[in-house]
Parts: structure tokens; sequence; C-alpha cells
């Protein structure tokens, strides 16, 4: 039986998300019986991606440079602001290409078991923002979770405290309880097409 | 949208068997998110595993060492050599802890599409090394597909030469069509003791 070396790699393999015990020595036994080839193009990619990507300090998303390259793209809508929780909620909004605006990712929902406040998710911060850039329109894209609709309710209360701008949310389309990155890019587009003021 | 580095680990990671886009997605976000500890421990655990990882010389398993600790272990059975396809049904039989023999990695099966002949699967090594140890039993435990069946009944023919050498097969239980890998352990034991003469 396998030894060590073996071992450490099928239990690290079989813990990541989406995999197990068995789908983690399937791949084990395809990158050994590749070393050369496909291992050795992955530890390169890894490497690559631990020492250039970067999370951006004005959006929070994950790019190659801080600010990321949408928020540095001079072509987008400057006066929308996106409200999203994670990363992959971002990349799920880019891939329906319907959404030329800014961003802020949030990297958490309200939560008291969490120990995920106003304060920790840095709402101030974004208020700020908002007034600063003097945006016009605030898209609130949290998943409809009770702790997303919790989220969206305390900054809805926030921000229309700020003269002139428009708070949005995404249209129905978006189903009860699901997360923005499950779902398919016409969903998504639709939601986004359809958006209301709350 | 994310950029090179990112895209090149999703597409990366989404190549891999078991893996598809969104599962490449979710597991390169998931990797991103922990630069400093899941990230670098899998790097440095592949390194470890392409550096350290050898094929046995003499029976074709993957491990630390060649010969490896299978072929090594004097406590185990010098006179019965189990014939199978695959590291990863090696892998299977002694996580049933049924067989205490030698085994024989193939590597491939007899096929004329992929152009693996007898002579591309080391078959007469195989006869040499059953003569000069002097095997006492030959375990066939090939898949019951076509092509397994086909390099089973090539193997049993070639084998029945050798004097005194009794060939097995395992027994009914292994479903038709079916791949070591994917059965149950308490299969593969009742398929072990229960191997007939062919």
């Amino acid at each position: 039986m396998a030894q060590n070396s073996i071992d450490s790699l099928i239990q690290t393999l079989s813990r990541l998300p989406g995999l197990g015990p068995r789908s983690g020595r399937r791949l084990s036994l395809f990158l050994l019986k590749r070393k050369d080839t496909i291992l050795d193009a992955l530890i390169t990619i890894l490497q690559d991606a631990k020492e250039n990507i970067k999370v951006c300090e004005v959006c929070g998303n994950i790019d190659m440079q801080s600010p990321c390259s949408i928020c540095e793209d001079s072509a987008r809508d400057k006066e929308t602001l996106c409200i999203i929780q994670d990363v992959a909620d971002l990349w799920a909004i880019e891939r329906s290409k319907q959404y030329k605006g800014q961003y802020r990712v949030l990297g958490g929902l309200l939560s008291a078991i969490e120990g995920m406040g106003p304060e920790e998710l840095g709402f101030e911060a974004i208020k700020k923002r908002i007034m600063d850039e003097e945006i016009k329109e605030v898209i609130l894209a949290l998943p409809l979770t009770v702790e997303g609709q919790t989220t969206n309710h305390y900054l809805q209360e926030m921000f229309e405290e700020i003269d002139g701008v428009k708070i949005t949310t995404l249209a129905h389309g978006v189903p009860v309880g699901g997360e923005l990155d499950y779902l398919d890019d016409a969903t998504i587009k639709t939601a986004i097409s359809a958006r209301r003021i709350v």
C-alpha cells in the first residue's frame, strides 16, 4: 500500500472541496502517472498563483494587481456600485456580461454567531466611498438567505441617508436560498436587467 | 473578470479528473483565499510527491522506493503473484487486507487500437519471473471487460505451459464491466477468498 508522500497527497487532495477519498485517490494516481507533464504544470501554476495573486484594496476582488483590472478599467460605469458577498458572486455577474459598473465584495454577511458586524464588514468605508465617488446607484446583490437579507436591510437603511443615491436589488429570478455562483448565466442576466428600486 | 494566473489556475483545475468548470472555479477560489495555509501545503506535498515517488521496477507499483515496500516485505508470500491492470487495482486489493502475495501491474491491456501487444505489456518478462521465482499460483485479476478477458485468456494460455503453476481468477462477485477500484472492500474480500482454478 502507499506510504507517507503518497498518503499525504491522497489525504490532502481528498479534503479539498468537491473531492472525497475515492476521487482523491484517482486524482493522486492521475497526477503521479503524469509527473513530468500535468503534475509539473500544476505545481508551477499553483506557485504562480500564490506569488502573483492579490486582493484588490478597492473592491475586494482577486486579481494580479491591486487596484484590480475592473476598478482600473476607465470604460466601466463609475456611478454604479454592486455589493456582493463573495468573489465567486463577482465572477458570476461578470460572466453574465450584463453589468459594467463597480463592485464591492463584502467577504461575509452580518452574523452574530460568526462575529461579523458592520465594523468587520467595513460598512462605513463603503458609505464613504459612495459619497466620495458620487455613486448614483447601489445594487444590493446579496443572497436571499436570512443573513443575506438582514445585511441587505441594514445596508439599505444606511445608504438611504445619502442624498441622490438610488438603491436597487436584483430582480425576481434569483431563487430563494440560492447562491449566485450556482445560477446559470441567463438567470443572472435577467435578474440584473429587471432590477428594481427597493 | 479574472486574468492570466487566475484563468490558468481555473482551467488547469477544471481539466483534472472528477472536476469541471464550476468545481474548478470553487476550488481555485478556495485555494486563493488560503494562500498561506492550504495552498502552500498543497504545493509542498505535490513537489514532495514529484521528487520522491518512484515506479517499482519489479511490480510496477508506485512507492517512495524501488523495489517497493510490498516487493521488499519478507513477511509476504513469495509464491503467489497477482496480475492487475492498474496501480489503483493494487491499492483496492491491499485495502481488502485479504491478499499477502506479490503483484505485477500491467499498466494496460491487450488492445490493437491502443497498440498494446504482449511485448508492450512485458508478458515474456512476467513469464520469466514466474519461472525464476518459482511462483506456485498466478491470480489473474484483470477487469471483466472484453479487453480484460482477452488479456486474461492470453496470459492463461501462456502460463499454463509452465510446470507446477496454478492459475486462478477472482471469484464471482466482481460485477461484469466493473473496475476493481470502484468496488467496496467486502466484495473484493469475498472475490479473493472464493477464487477458483480456471
